[in-house]
């Protein structure tokens, strides 16, 4: 089970309400009253815990898991050990997730503001918010219902942020409006002045950028992640999006809804994402391009040129994936070919 | 106009007074007693803003705003809509950086010490200093006339910050001198020791880092960058250079005057940089290296070998940018020839 | 010397001592009590300090240097220049090291909890500990004896923390286990919830990370790097491993025992490194991979497959070392192919 210290269990749950909660069936024979108690991997699940298998890596774990129940496409229910409950589903990710989530339920601190938090007194403040040691809410803030800023996160003046939005610890949030429901972790830097300057044979001359950061509902950033502000229009990012770690946004940059940036990858200034654009880690996409929507960047590609919407692009310069497999094979073929000339 | 919860605005500002900050000349006609109110961008610039045309990409905005007046190159100026006034230069973006400063001039903080900072008392403070809630200011260390300290930053023992630097909310100061005029955003660590130790059947040996940060004036760094002191020698960052977010540096390294390192690349430990040098985002250049002035090392590139003064170098491995051109063409080449074989 | 205000010297030692910290031989001719007062790098090192040559780039160096001793590898011993002491073993750097430390021994803080410092009553703090003004230490967090735990550093619920470990400056840590003697530098986030959704039609469904993070023994991580926690199973940070800064590592990695991540590289969720795999700077490594023991990843290496022990992959997408320098030198010899066709 998951460590006591640092997560608080509900249950146990009927595998009929676990069905319920999942939109799963039961699998033949299985009994509904049948109670279970906790979430846990293949490999250490038992016979009363619900597992789940998503990847085809895993089922061999699979197979030989003793866990009571488990969610599986049902193409894959044939491979089974005898005598485990199955919970049926095309979507066994998904559904340990809501699963998952009934047996961990998110706690809802408490309202309180520690006496050590600085809130300057022209904040607003919402009802049931939470403000950790230290955390610093400057001049004309507001802060949205049952919000939650963490230890020694720094609010700066007019950052409006909406309800039930999480805060990180240290986090820095600047210029910047914040939608409701988003998840800001630890260590993010959001609103900085973007990185634009002119030119000039006596020095760089700084060009103030004017614009802020729009952060829509359901956001999530992960941590020392960075988000420039817009440098006039704003920085966007599109509702439900996901960035992982120690992403850069450039100024100007705008995400449409349900984009995905994994760990590590970067976006230049003023460029556009549809809906749905996944970048995977490391890959990086320049600056004053569009990616349309459902567009997939791959992990360390490097994108110069606009990509349409749905498609898939690989390597640095990045390129259709279908090209790319074939100038990596071209690498290989010549390889094998080395011994005879081929120039 | 920029949003007043963030930004003040002065002015307005007449035409001539305009032309005169931006070092431009007024187009044909033009009144040099209009009023003008604010800055804008070419969409939504009204007929008292000014906006600017600095990109090509950017002329059918151009043709279609409704600014004003505008910042413009004078070859571009016949693609302008009828009745805009023009503000003709040969560097549109660096007039409008300074039109835009005058009016949005930097708001200096006024002196304070909030009541919630930790100074220790062998510390010395300028005049005109604020220093933020929360910030730490260890023993010996000395803050210059007119720094600001922001919200949660810590300066470590010791440290030298020279006049008019600021530094951002949750930044680390350790082992370094800061010279003035500098701006270093929230949560950058500087002067942490240096990945350095030696390999050793029992486990690493730590090698102590005996040098320091030495960050010269005017220089830029930005959000949650990292800049490890030397170790022996110190790290030096030249004067004037603009280091983006997420950025690494290792220790030894030196940068000329004017280096421009953008988001989340990397110097590795004991390269050195001539002035004026330009590693685009996501750029690494391996240690012990020389890298001429005015070298350009492009976005993902990966530098292996010193690179001449004013040589542009692009591709992992990095090789001048011309030979990378006819690389990437070859492989393109090669993908429409797939149909012979090539070998 | 190295900047007093930053670091304190012991000594002097005689030559004899040096040697024997240093596991070296004397040289000919040399006097075993001769006392030395500092190290210093080749370039700056007077009669009375002692220097090192590591690295064959430095030859010239070493020729010209006026150190009174240096340590060098017996191979190099001609080429020291009249009058130099030599400290003869095949580590100079691994000597350099332990003798460094000698003279710049770390000092330990004393036992102090700054009057800013907010420690939770239930909170068990060892004895030996220094919490530093504005650090939070949470409801159940455990600190071992003699740890240091920095300025504005949280330490969330239930973190335990073993002894002798030091914490920098802004560091969060959250659901971990930290072993002894760890080396947490500024910045760094450990423990937030991985980058772990299921996709829906509806949106993205999170998943509970149900995870910690478990971190051996003697391990140093990097200012700024982030380590998620697992998702059902841990992330393991394998005893003396070395993380520099802006490192990412995913949910559910294990990395064995000493194993080196260098600046800004990656690991994606799931992946397990044997020990003693070096991941040279900007590498990434896909999710769900085995690196075996002693697997070599280089700079900017993108790894979509197993990498078996031993093993040094280069390149994006990676490939056996050997393989991506006929792949590159194939480029090369075709750029001068060029006026030929070659399909």
């Amino acid at each position: 089970m998951a460590d006591p210290r640092f997560f608080k269990r509900a249950g146990p749950f009927k595998l009929k309400d676990l069905a319920r909660i999942g939109s799963a069936e039961l699998g033949d024979g299985s009994d509904p009253e049948r109670e279970f108690v906790d979430v846990a991997p293949l490999e250490s699940a038992g016979a009363d815990q619900v597992s789940f298998l998503d990847n085809r890596r895993y089922v061999d774990s699979f197979r030989k898991s003793a866990a009571g129940a488990c969610l599986v496409e049902p193409a894959l229910a044939d491979r089974a050990p005898g005598g485990m409950t199955l919970l049926l589903t095309k979507k066994p990710y998904r559904a340990y997730a809501l699963i998952a989530s009934a047996f961990y339920p998110e706690v809802a601190q408490a309202e309180k503001r520690h006496k050590t938090a600085i809130v300057d007194e022209t904040a607003v403040i919402g009802p049931g918010v939470s403000i950790g040691p230290g955390a610093v809410i400057a001049a004309g803030a507001e802060i949205g219902a049952q919000c939650q800023i963490g230890p020694n996160a720094v609010i700066d003046q007019g950052v409006v942020i909406g309800e039930g939005t999480r805060v990180g610890a240290n986090a820095y949030l600047t210029h910047c409006l914040v939608g409701r429901r988003c998840l800001i972790h630890a260590g993010v830097c959001i609103g900085n002045r973007g990185f634009g300057f002119a030119m000039d044979p006596e020095g760089f001359v700084d060009v103030p950028q004017l614009g802020r950061v729009v952060i829509e509902d359901g956001v999530e950033i992960g941590a020392n992640s960075t988000i420039d502000r817009g440098s006039g229009p704003d920085t966007v990012i599109g509702a439900g999006s996901k960035i992982d770690n120690l992403v850069q946004i450039g100024h100007n940059v705008r995400l449409g809804r349900g984009c995905v940036l994994v760990a590590q990858s970067g976006i230049a200034g003023s460029t556009r994402l549809g809906d749905y654009v996944v970048v995977a880690a490391q890959g990086g996409v320049a600056g004053h391009l569009t990616l349309g929507t459902g567009a997939k960047i791959g992990a360390q590609a490097g994108v110069m040129r606009d990509v349409p919407d749905g498609v898939s692009v690989l390597g640095s310069p990045a390129m259709p994936a279908r090209d790319y497999f074939k100038v990596v094979s071209n690498w290989q073929r010549q390889l094998k070919a080395k011994d005879k000339p081929d120039d």
